[in-house]
């Protein structure tokens, strides 16, 4: 091993090219062991894992020194109600934050009580925009043209690059001499990342070809992944779900210690108002919270917390008690590729009965985002609740309200 | 074992009492087993873990049955030039997403031979908003106009609750009869929100005896925590942070194979342009990836990479080369508390040389949210780098340009 | 007039119902008596106005009183080279704002110096999106699906409410039990908010009938209408119109007294970044200066200006000089109905050659919107020249720069 | 008049040059003579108008040709209780769009009807946000913490630029290397852009100065000015105004034709889940109406629509009634300067009781701020109760509700 941290100290050997030349396994020790020194920091923790080394490195990290392990809880069981699934969930949650499972938990006794969640899918696409430089506006307005009368050229050269992905649609967006072309694809049980950013290559090449606009890059953020944008509101990015459950009076007081009007205004005053005036993209409680607990667990790409966070929460007073749902607009997710096959990650997916290509494919991946949605109107409705709670037993206490 | 899941099956005990029977280490193996055999599913990879179980049971995790690896590589060195980080980091980075670390990597190269990253932490604030509902609009304006006459009093109720934070401002928002008072704090090494949250509670009832106006819910969606919200943007949350590096002509062809026209121009139409056009609240190019990863492995809140997310990347021609910097206007972070005492991440952050809390207070945390930024910064740079590299590409190739 | 004005004074006649009992022009000259008295205030100019009543009062006011007179001033000639509008124009533009037509004139000097503003209109359709109340979930889903499966039919109804406009698309979202339905409508040469309207309630009453989902507003504020929404960026509403021009270097000294540079980082700095940094949804100097004058001028609706104020502006620097662009997402814009028909705001569409309907049906409106997007080009470039200037003999007076 | 024709058409006399040979009236007729002659199009009633000529060209207009007659219709009386305004008043609405005069009026009754709307000012100020260059990141830093440490003489430089300003808070945000103070002034009853930009001027140039970093737009679009940008919800520009209203059930039943619930259900679905679904910056029904009608009338400028419409609605379910209101977090108003001393404008604000400056200076802006908020609620109150009022009908007749 010294003779290898010895070369890596006068810089003969680069820290990422060790796999070349050592097994994995050792590859790893050896880049620990020379971190350890030039850190002065002891890692036997880190160095302290038992996820496959092999897979691992090929796929899901470069200059691996070894693994961070998240403390893992479930709750429920949930009872789910969706097309795709349908029956009784443990919930796989991966997080340092403490009190989180417990809410959630709570959340999930409290939908199955009231007979499970409705979830439905509305929409499901990845997408990915590159963006054009054309040499004027008029250029720019042939070129989104173009687009609009070779989509069926489109569709052949971008599912020529996949296996398992289907071309959706082309939509063009043009700002000045900028073209942006937003590709849409079912992306079956994969996220999708991948497969639409190498179509979008080759379809940005095609169009670069036959327009003479220059691809300036495959992703111009029209797409856009990461980031908070509307558009993914607007238009839907991964999956559109939607979760919603009814509760009676009675559920609302012995469950939840509070009324239906008291639900009603918080969610009224924190999730609408108060975002509203906050100039934000999200209408919720904490949906991210439950969004990158599942998505850490699961193997999901957790950057992709942004876009969940983007939810809708409401509180309907309907007869004889409420009706609470959650609306994600945007919520990028697969079931095979990624971190999904990594062993810890791989049991949490199998745990959900969603491990792997669903048959037909994409029903695993869609199965995923509706669990995914009752989880967070879980979350959601055991915090709303609390704060519901508190106010009530306030206003008993000091306003003799009630 | 049988016993205890026998007892969990038939609902005479309930899955999060285990830790109040057996110890902890027993209580997470029999609640496996009991999920294992709900799920059909066996687990024995999320079993094989070796943080410490009794620290974790107690702050970060309720109804444990194991833990996620996510494996962890290293980017760097990075040379760092901050006000509370000046050195040569290597940056831990937990992801899944092959090629995020080789990416940075690259990124901390080219950072380094620059001279290193200027960072800067502009503001530092931990926040909390708590909303009541007013009479009328003429009680709301009292209720705002109270808090404004009583910042003593709300300044010494709030530091009644807390050994570390310091109050340090409390600004009223008003829509309708609802009226949100966002609670700042300097919350020092912690990220605080836990403090911020006891803190405003206090406050919160002051308020509501004070006034008369009803506290809702102590926490009002104006503060903005783990959603997309311009409000955050605009007045900071957590730490603001700026890292710039310039970039010499040189630089940019040898390390990016490409140059300062086409980097600025892809920065433009993608990150500027784009993102205007898609009406994002992140003008970057993937800022959420590098958050999200240092974020797992130090033991950060990682929903918090909603507001990561918001960074905006710029690329100046200046003489001779270019300067690219990246803001991030809300960047939560901490080094106490939270996720930051678990083994692996202790490990990371002490890597960085800011596990635990600073001398003086606050200067831990500051020194990890610049070593985020200049992280940030790196993978700005490589990703921009690819792209522009990729175009200018094209453009010998396919129009003689150049 | 004593009698009518002891009516209104004791009650027994209403403001508004003077014209059931006295002629249009009779009724306007008591009700401005009864003002002047209940108000104390003589209103002698507002009494003084040409325009014809009869016309004015059926159509565009109730309660009318008299008129107010806006001041109308030229800028141009502009050459426009648009699809529609191809020649050259002075634009009528109505403002108190002092220094705005100098302005905008001189921004349209330089565009016709140039050869002329390139103008597309990228998009056309005019929305209004009814909101349903669903039961639960699923039923929501299920209204979506109806509307998707059944388009023909909405075609049918949502036509027979009209002779000129055409059904385009209808487009749901889901929040909850809340679905909203999204009706485009290509509204010729009407501005269109009226036709929509009575479509969108025929529509909205079919589906309510055929799925059982209540009709809550004939609006569900997802059309939108005179509020700033990203949804109206991503999917366009009223006229997306895109218009540029090239400047040689030559242009940009002699006529901006500035150089490309300068222009291309007052806007990156202002219009890019600031606009980024302020979480704005328009990247713009001053357009809806421009769209708020030609609006009043040419009788379209002043409310709109909102949407008009959503455009990007860009300034591309190329071989020899700089592209500059405007890009509106969303200008609704009518050369029938509304304030188009009244005496002065007629004369001023005749003066663009786009009074009335066009031939065929919709090419008049069309032009008018390439209109005033190169005005807003003029205004644009205008500015940004002014304040490049500004710097340029800043940079040069004080760092001796250049 | 035609040898000027002549030279005007030869190009030896400018159109902008006229009033420098003529006096304004002779001036005015001559170019509007020679518009007709170049457009082909008689412009008579343009021509007809009857406000002072010579003030307009000194401060309103330039290369004037005549003026827009817009109708000028009342609602009211409305009684509004604020702090400025506190009285019955009649709103003087200049709209071409038919109906809307009527629905406000209906809104105004309801309000009277309701006691009167309770309004409040809860901040006010206008700003000037310059963009400053900086080196470098660390430079950026120092340039911010010059303006912070050195407000007395910021505010010494500002405030010798004006008579009547004062200067309120220079409030910095950096984004990379560009350097952002937004400079915020009590302008009193002027509106006040004018004044900021003066003051912001030298301020820049001060900053420049003492810190080195370039001044490249006396405007950094961080104002934000005409373009929707939720800086302005967050710290408010121009007057931010809440208006409130209680009506009872009886009110509701009598007066609007609907219910409690019903209202507060159309408000919940359209104003708040629609616009957080729609990702919009404005969550009303149609503000923006009432602001441009009263703007135009009052000789207010038009394009400050954009930031009148970015209201918050709201309908409180309260014992034995709602409780509405309405909050403009962004209302630039002034009765002084720009087109308020225009004959027909002035008017209109003498109407109001609000004409030129106040005494104490500032009291005529807010209360006219007051009033046009009380008409916004006015507005909202009318549209809602008829949207409403259909629900209501419909579901008595098609699903024998209620």
């Amino acid at each position: 091993m010294d003779e290898y941290i010895e070369r890596l100290k006068d810089g003969s050997l680069k820290l990422y090219a060790l796999e070349k030349e050592l097994p994995p396994e050792e590859a790893v020790r050896v880049r620990r062991a020379f971190i350890e020194g030039e850190t002065g920091t002891a890692l036997p923790k880190v160095g302290s894992f038992t996820i496959d080394i092999d897979r691992v490195v090929k796929r899901n990290i470069e200059n691996m020194i070894g693994a961070v392990q998240v403390p893992l809880g479930v709750a429920g069981p949930i009872r789910v109600k969706g097309e795709y699934a349908d029956g009784s969930y443990y919930l796989p949650l991966a997080t340092t934050e403490g009190a989180l499972v417990a809410s959630v938990n709570r959340g999930c006794s409290l939908v199955t009580r009231a007979g499970g969640a409705d979830v439905r899918v509305m929409r499901d696409g990845m997408t990915r925009a590159p963006v054009f430089a054309a040499r004027d506006v008029g250029h720019a307005r042939d070129v989104a043209a173009w687009v609009e009368s070779h989509v069926a050229e489109i569709r052949e050269v971008a599912e020529s690059t996949t296996k398992h992905g289907e071309f959706r649609e082309a939509v063009t967006y043009v700002a000045g001499t900028s073209v942006f072309v937003r590709l849409e694809f079912d992306t079956k049980d994969a996220m999708g990342m991948n497969m639409v950013t190498i179509a979008g290559q080759k379809v940005g090449e095609l169009i670069e070809r036959e327009t003479g606009a220059r691809l300036v890059a495959t992703s111009g953020n029209m797409c856009t992944d990461k980031k908070p944008a509307a558009i993914n509101l607007v238009r839907g990015r991964g999956k559109t779900v939607v979760a919603g459950v009814r509760l009676t009076d009675a559920m609302v007081a012995d469950l939840l210690k509070t009324d239906a009007e008291t639900l009603v205004e918080v969610n009224y005053r924190k999730n609408l108002v108060g975002s509203a005036r906050a100039a934000s993209f999200g209408f919720n409680a904490h949906a991210a919270n439950v969004v990158a607990a599942t998505f850490i667990a699961c193997g999901q790409d957790p950057a992709h917390v942004v876009e969940g966070s983007t939810a809708i929460t409401t509180v309907d007073r309907v007869d004889g008690g409420v009706y609470v749902s959650v609306t994600l607009p945007s919520l990028p997710v697969g079931t095979v590729g990624g971190g999904t096959g990594i062993d810890t990650q791989h049991e949490c997916l199998a745990m959900l009965g969603v491990a792997g290509g669903g048959d037909p494919p994409g029903t695993h991946a869609k199965a995923f985002a509706e669990i995914v949605a009752a989880g967070v109107l879980a979350g959601e409705l055991s915090l709303l609740g609390a704060l519901a709670a508190q106010h009530l037993a306030r206003a008993h206490r000091e306003h003799g309200r009630g």
